[in-house]
């Protein structure tokens, strides 16, 4: 497997009270059993697309050629879509760097064009962005699965006037794809505007929604655009699927384990929150991704644990002091990597110095190594339970290994809760009371 | 006011069983005003600086001199500091358009300098800015209060170290710029730093932690290279301040209502969860300040309530579905703008559009208006306490009012909770298992 899993201090053995006795993981095994038994019938029964993407390889050419035309003597490439259909592709792009702190590089796909996710609608924003942007060198992404979602809607229909106002009506096609259900222009207004401006249409399989379209071409477009390697996140995907449809026991299946702790510490230990804390700037997103596919898919009924994204070592300065003060009541999922050795060294000179010589000779991978462990064991010796999951290297294969997992791990517990993981029923009223807002300004 | 502040839809008469009902808001209100009176014994006996900052002027000489110091001739300005000594100054670069997609303008501070702010440590992160980053055209400043952040240190002593090879020891001075506590360099580690390479040194108020530092020179630097008005800042956080000073019944005082809305809320209620949801690309990283604030200030003994970032409309399509279909034990708040009429306009030609013609000659900016009020009003229809908070227009004013809001709400709380909101004891267990590890690397 491409992570070390490790449950063991959520176990009443080790953290007392709060913790699991071995007969309630046992029991939750049995329903995650049972889930697992689900999975497995809609992979045979062709029901949940997500569970063939792993093995998926004939999608990757249109999204090679969509690649090529948008990047293309490209300065900048902008991407529309909201919630999960720009998450996953936020997490996958700051593992080749984007949103991680410091200078671009000044060689490879990064350094030729610059990434841009336009994931909150703000008219000031926007303006100002399409006033800066050199439409000539500027290629648009548009990513609703509907083709209605207002905000991405509203976006594109944005550039295409500002595209207009610079006169390149004439190669809309080679500035704006878009990337939507398939369908036909009278219901779909996305496939509308395309029809319209003559543009390249992917399609979003309908059957994949944004929170779990991330190894789906909505995020192997923008991986690939920055010279990322599908293969090898749809492979690391497979490794964590594989066991599911080999029939193995939930025991030995690292989602539906995690899915067994986390559902019953709910169900039997007052659980109200799950916290994502990778030490590494590149999962800073991944942990946004997890946030989302989460609250989004078990949020439902009345019931649903709150996830909360954070980072380490930074958090350890920030919401550490309630995760371990406050009501014990949160679970740890602590993401480690294997950085010590790594980084930049204190060097010797500093032995003799009374205030920096525990640092002499140390790399910052060995600091963040031991703050990693620290953290874990300090919220364990605290009664609080932690979950590790540990990489060697973070790379596509981990990545998506690591995807793959919480997708399965989501699903699993909805499954065990006896909800739709897939549906989003408390967000339509919103929408419905926008638009009588809309119609009476 | 810079902002006006409505409660409403947190009562029993508005949204049912989950609000509060008269009687127990004023019961908390009763004990706010123990809180304001005890805030104003500290501004009289002058035991917390922070409530001094917003009249304070005689340190933003010695920022300017130290801001025109690192700008000058720089291409690049990383500030090195972790949770609040970051999130602070974090929050304020975004006004002025950090972190906000879309290119940098071509005029103006923000086009001359590029800031960074390396809030987290991470080995490979910085190995790989410090080759790419130009040593001659980038400038560093360290924050730390206390002088001996581990994560600070080994972050500036690898700057020291890239400065030295690049043979620009000559020229430190204009590179490395130091803000920590008083003190001498026999135990601050950071001043030690500064005498062994003749760094500039600002001072750090030893009391007002990181957490309360955003108005203080730790939030003012960074404002000032990115051509923000300390004093409309300052001035702003007056405005909410004055009122407590001036001997206001908690029920005019907005900071007091808050507090005692959310007090009662989590007493009598069971209210666990604070959303912070500001519908503004320009307070994203508020919603982190203010998360950090929260949980550090008040997770303690056991108690406290878990602040959540989130940012609409994006969250609308992620955290939204739990927020409104989960557990009811979350209040929302909401950072209104007043958007309607601003951004990018959709054609009247899409009129007849079936699909969508209900956008045609909406802006992007009436979009948000409606979906913001929606989200609100939607909220409470489903028997959910919501506050919100609504801006004319953000600038330096509202951004210093909105920080000395919740910082005094903070204090608020925790003096209602009977807590200490200034101290994080729970951190250090974690600190000292760092140092073991290390020692036995």
């Amino acid at each position: 497997m491409p992570y070390q899993h490790d449950v063991s201090r959520c176990m009443a053995s080790v953290i007392g009270d709060v913790g699991l006795k071995q007969g309630e993981l046992d029991a939750a095994l049995g329903e995650a059993e049972a889930a697992l038994s689900e999975i497995r019938q809609m992979y045979a029964g062709n029901t949940l697309p997500l569970l063939h993407l792993p093995e998926k390889r004939d999608d990757l050419a249109a999204c090679a050629t969509a690649a090529e035309l948008l990047t293309r003597g490209a300065s900048d490439v902008v991407l529309f879509g909201t919630g999960g259909s720009s998450l996953g592709g936020q997490a996958l792009a700051q593992l080749a760097g984007y949103q991680v702190p410091g200078p671009r590089p000044r060689t490879g796909p990064l350094s030729a064009h610059k990434i841009h996710f336009f994931d909150n609608l703000d008219g000031e924003t926007l303006d100002l962005a399409l006033r800066r942007f050199d439409p000539k060198t500027t290629r648009f992404v548009s990513i609703s699965k509907s083709g209605g979602t207002p905000e991405t809607l509203v976006q594109t229909i944005a550039v295409i006037e500002a595209l207009k106002q610079a006169g390149l009506d004439w190669n809309m096609r080679q500035h704006l794809v878009i990337l939507s259900s398939p369908g036909n222009a009278s219901d779909n207004a996305m496939r509308r505007l395309a029809e319209m401006h003559n543009l390249v249409v992917l399609d979003h399989d309908p059957d994949i929604g944004g929170r779990f379209s991330a190894l789906s071409n909505v995020g192997m477009l923008p991986s690939m655009m920055l010279g990322l390697d599908p293969g090898a996140l749809r492979s690391g995907a497979a490794d964590v699927l594989q066991p599911i449809l080999d029939g193995a026991d939930a025991a030995t299946v690292a989602p539906a384990v995690g899915a067994a702790v986390i559902h019953a510490l709910t169900e039997r230990h007052g659980l109200t929150t799950s916290i994502m804390m990778p030490y590494s700037d590149r999962l800073r997103l991944f942990s946004n991704w997890y946030q989302q596919l989460w609250a989004e898919s078990l949020g439902k009924k009345g019931r649903g644990t709150q996830p909360v994204a954070a980072a380490g070592p930074v958090d350890q300065h920030s919401q550490m002091q309630l995760f371990l003060g406050g009501p014990p009541d949160k679970l740890l999922n602590i993401i480690m990597l294997q950085t010590a050795g790594s980084g930049p060294q204190i060097p010797e000179s500093y032995r003799t110095d009374p205030l920096i010589g525990y640092l002499a000779g140390r790399t910052i991978g060995d600091l963040t190594d031991c703050q990693q462990r620290a953290t874990a064991e300090t919220y364990a010796r605290n009664g609080r339970p932690v979950r590790t999951l540990t990489i060697d290297t973070l790379d596509e294969t981990t990545m998506g290994a690591l995807l793959m997992h919480f997708m399965l791990e989501t699903i699993i517990t909805g499954l065990m809760m006896k909800i739709d993981p897939f549906d989003q029923p408390a967000v339509e009223e919103s929408k419905v009371l926008t638009r009588e807002y809309l119609a009476t300004m």
